[in-house]
């Protein structure tokens, strides 16, 4: 294979039990050859790339040290698995990464034993480990056996309140846990927070202290003689910083800086703590996103997520687009509605890009927030400015989202206050699989009293739904939509707010009522055209709310055709058990209604193309032509079904 | 009235801005009557004693120095907040404190001006108050003004993660926010973990330094003159500690601690926060749980949440208990498995008492974990703890394992780990209302693939699904029963596992088929002997599963009967959506099958007494009594309708 680079010792190399026979500087070059494989892998699969290329070093020197799958590595978000995955007897499929019934862009049980725990959302690792911790010293059993717990998280996913809850337990139970700080003052965007602030003064500050009062600290317990020899470990001592107050306030022993590319450094710091770490201890870890490789060194987000590129140039094939993204839509939209609109402001939580409120904070920078990874108080900080007078958008990911679920229950729905939810990455997601998959928002929120929840059919609908949302005081109103591509259709000049709870009539038909909420629509149209020819044509309709429904609207489709069925990119309990309760409650099932509702399959669909997903999910226009011959009991040859 | 104390200063205050004009002593005069009437009022109506008691003094000197409403104060959790409400304009309905139709036992935004956040839950007081803070120096438009912004918050809502989150935040964005860390090693339990050590640490270890020292902190924004003179500012000062580096680290500048009940402290700093802060500051006060009552001092609690007492003796006036509590016979059943199978552990989220996991705690304390007031990460150390072959119940009020969704979906679900849900406070909770009612569970559990999802008909019921659960290895397992006493069944020697996805028939009738999902059971029987006399007699079920459902029961109950009926303690999206999801793929519908789903109405219910909650959410035995009259087009004369 010509495009691959020469990895001789790699190549030797067929479990991580193979690097215990290394030395450090076969190790080194053993990294240089990890480094060089995912380049090259990812340049094929595309994916994220500037995370991995930044561990490169750390997880050589913790496969050389530790004893794996019995001690469990777990990498917080994992989406720097890469070089995890190359070097725990996967490198044979790693070109098959986020591809369809490929590996797994994260780690994820059941596809390794190397993967004690799956991870996706951030800041996960370090309760995780410790659940590890302390079935190892419950006598708890598993087949690889149950040795040291190593968390590995980043920066950014430390302003998490997760990870303070997870070190304020850990530093209570005083279990031997090695937390390793991944620090690349760069998470997917750059950090904020006061943390980060504090880690950067860690080293910028006072970078040296004199090796006594080092060793007051954690340091006390990295004795002589090292295995590589004593000098060098009094040397790295004497370059730590050991100003980590804060995680030892936490009760964490605490060791760093050190140069995560440094296998001098890395190594006999790891050999250490293997030998002697008692209780919690966390290693700081200096490291540099997209170390390496200079297209993601020099790219502004180092090469978080990359399309397939060619590797000596580090261009990337993005297919051309032929409409905006859903995400491009939503932030021009409020980018317009904040113009006339002062007291509209916006919160992210650490996703500026991926929200594109980036573009809002350019126009407006005071009137946009980024709270960090930390959905709970971003969703309750938007409920304060709300009760404040303030018009908030809250733009989450529907599956990150859920991390906030209690906050939008007891802080906003209870107190109806008028936060703004946009919800981006609604419904499938592609190659990021289940874990981003925004698949329960309409079942979470639309049983919440008082909330108004819509979805978009199209991006024109999306800008109509921000200033339905701009314009709507009343209490908390969510919108959903999809990632990815709008439909490319005519948009309007602004928005024009939609009436609360009133759905669409698409095209009047007979016989069955096709009743779309959200993005399914142009499937549904698809559908219908398909079903023309075969006589029938069915009656659609574009639900645009699932709360408060469009009672008129779905009692005369109800009343006027033999047949009614609900498409939703969500799961059950959603917008069609809505439906169905309104149904159910109005007597409209004693008359013999053909209801179906076409939801979400019950299982977590792994990564593939969109369309993949689709038709796993049964939601392609064959499907539905399939579901509205079936219902009316017409022989179903010809149709696609998925 | 005999037997309210004596208040003459206390009755001359109408509203906060009258304490303006007291001098210092009188506010110590004011704070003794505000004590005397709190101690008054809870003796009548039961409640939370011990917190408010603890922040008396605090809650006169908060109102004389600031300037509410217009100055925000935001009690976390707000238990607490009953002093408060006697200065704030509603000490003529403190008596009607949590009764039906009286004043609500937290702040509540519809209910005062003067509460400007409702609360319940803990921990988000930091990120409401830094949302009123970023309204008022945006430009925010609400009646009363926007003043000062200021969190109270307890030092055990300091273990959550979404106080840390907040910190974070507030430290970074620099606005001028006030937050009063109430620190009275005491929260609902005493407090864990780390940073409950920490702050003891702050106190025990270096209570005095000398004050150029001192200065060096945040201390330096305290000048002279103080409004009560300097010298007693100074003597304050040197006896401050402050060693709140933690804190200082997060971007807040550190003052304290301070004696919480002394009036000669607290008045002199809260002034000097009020003329000089800038960015946020964090004043750490030492109170007393329960203090200034013998009984609630001496308490093991503190006084924590109490019945109505006597008030010279403290004697509860308990009502005599028929049954176990559906949370004892959790726990003793636990206790029970427990003694079988060494790898069954418990993880409790600050609440040892309210789930029960007390009595597990002194059997096996190693396998007891209280995490904090910290669901995410006690869900996700759940998980890691199934990872590693330990078999974890996760036992949560059903409100509070929404603060965990995201950790539920993403670290159990996704990964099928075998962790087990012990779900308390499902369903209505009576006095403390709509914030701690446990209504959404099924909703958001049960479209989770791989869930199971059980809930008690009865205590028994709920023995047979602890064993359940304990057996149960193949993925995530929960189980839901309701707050207060079992129905005095027969009760077992021990739990039988059941088999999974398999509800029972209670009794076969004719007609119409009430298929109950928990605790409504009882209801259904009793509308069953009303409609007995009518000539009706029903079939009952208890499906004990929403997930999996009991396909064969539910299709041979549609088939056998003209109607059904499904009954739930849930929102609508959880057991009866299920249903009528199954009833619509299969075609059940097509043929007229007369089907209603009775779930929670759409509202939020203030607290009342478990009957009046149940009546107006028309659950009770006439409502579906009703309901059946209804479906069977029987002219419901005589029915009870709530």
């Amino acid at each position: 294979m010509p495009d691959q680079p020469a990895t001789p010792l790699l190549d030797r190399i067929s479990r991580p039990a193979d690097l215990h026979g290394l030395t450090d500087s076969q190790l080194v070059q053993l990294s240089r050859e990890v480094r060089e494989e995912t380049i090259s892998a990812v340049s094929v699969t595309g994916g994220h790339l500037g995370a991995g290329l930044g561990v490169v070093e750390l997880t050589v020197a913790l496969h050389a040290v530790f004893d794996t799958p019995r001690d469990k590595i777990v990498w917080d978000v994992s989406h720097q698995c890469y070089p995890h995955k190359i070097l725990t007897e996967r490198r044979d499929r790693i070109r098959t990464l986020r591809q369809k019934d490929g590996l797994s862009g994260f780690t994820k049980r059941s596809e390794s034993p190397y993967d004690p725990f799956g991870a996706a959302h951030s800041s996960t690792s370090i309760s995780a480990a410790l659940g590890f911790a302390v079935a190892r010293d419950l006598g708890g059993n598993v087949p690889e056996g149950l040795g040291d717990a190593i968390a590995v998280i980043g920066d950014g996913a430390m302003s998490a309140g997760m990870a303070y809850e997870a070190m304020n337990n850990a530093g209570h139970l005083k279990k031997r846990l090695i937390v390793i700080l991944n620090d690349n003052e760069m998470s997917i965007a750059p950090p904020v927070g006061a943390m980060s602030s504090y880690l950067s003064r860690l080293y910028a500050e006072e970078p040296f202290q004199d090796f006594k009062a080092a060793a007051k600290g954690a340091v006390s317990l990295l004795p002589y003689p090292f295995r590589e020899g004593a000098k060098r470990a009094k040397d790295i001592l004497k370059g730590m910083a050991v100003g980590g107050t804060l995680f030892e306030q936490l009760g964490f022993s605490y060791l760093g800086p050190i140069d995560g590319h440094d296998m001098n450094q890395l190594l006999p710091v790891l050999r250490t703590v293997k030998a002697r770490a008692t209780g919690p201890i966390l290693i700081h870890v200096l490291t540099k996103k997209g170390k390496g490789y200079g297209p993601a060194e020099n790219a502004r987000d180092k090469g978080h997520g990359v399309s397939k590129f060619n590797v000596l140039t580090g261009e990337q094939k993005k297919s051309p687009s032929n409409a905006p993204s859903y995400t491009a839509v939503f932030a021009e939209s409020l980018v317009q509605e904040a113009a006339d609109d002062d007291r509209i402001c916006a919160v992210t939580a650490a996703m500026p890009d991926g929200t594109g409120l980036n573009l809002f904070a350019e126009r407006y920078p005071s009137r946009c927030f980024d709270v960090g990874i930390a959905e709970q108080h971003g969703v309750t900080f938007s409920a304060g400015m709300a009760a404040g007078g303030l018009k908030p958008f809250c733009a989450m990911y529907s599956t990150f989202l859920q991390r906030g679920y209690d906050q939008v229950v007891h802080d906003v729905a209870i107190q109806r206050l008028p936060v703004r939810f946009a919800i981006d990455r609604a419904g499938l997601v592609g190659a990021d699989g289940a874990t981003h998959a925004g698949a329960f928002d309409v079942a979470y929120l639309a049983n919440l009293p008082g909330f108004v929840v819509m979805a978009a059919a199209d991006e024109a609908e999306l800008k109509h739904m921000v200033a339905t949302a701009a314009g709507y005081d009343d209490g908390p109103i969510a919108f959903r939509f999809p990632r990815g591509e709008g439909k490319g259709v005519e948009m309007p000049e602004r928005g024009t707010p939609l009436e609360i709870g009133k759905g669409r009539i698409i095209r009047t038909g007979s016989r069955v009522a096709l009743l779309s909420f959200g993005t399914r629509l142009a499937e549904v149209e698809k559908a219908s055209e398909a079903l023309a020819a075969k006589g029938i044509t069915p009656t659609i309709a574009d639900a645009r709310f699932a709360k408060p429904l469009d009672r008129d609207l779905i009692l005369s489709l109800a009343e006027d055709h033999e047949a009614l069925i609900t498409i939703e990119e969500g799961a059950v309990g959603g917008f069609g058990s809505h439906v169905a309760q309104l149904l159910a409650d109005e007597g409209v099932f004693d008359r013999g209604l053909k209801y179906r509702s076409m939801v979400l399959p019950d299982i977590f669909i792994d990564q593939a193309s969109p369309a993949d997903m689709y038709a796993v999910a049964g939601m392609n226009a064959g499907d539905i032509e399939a579901k509205v011959l079936d219902v009316l009991a017409i022989a179903s040859l010809g149709a696609q079904r998925a």
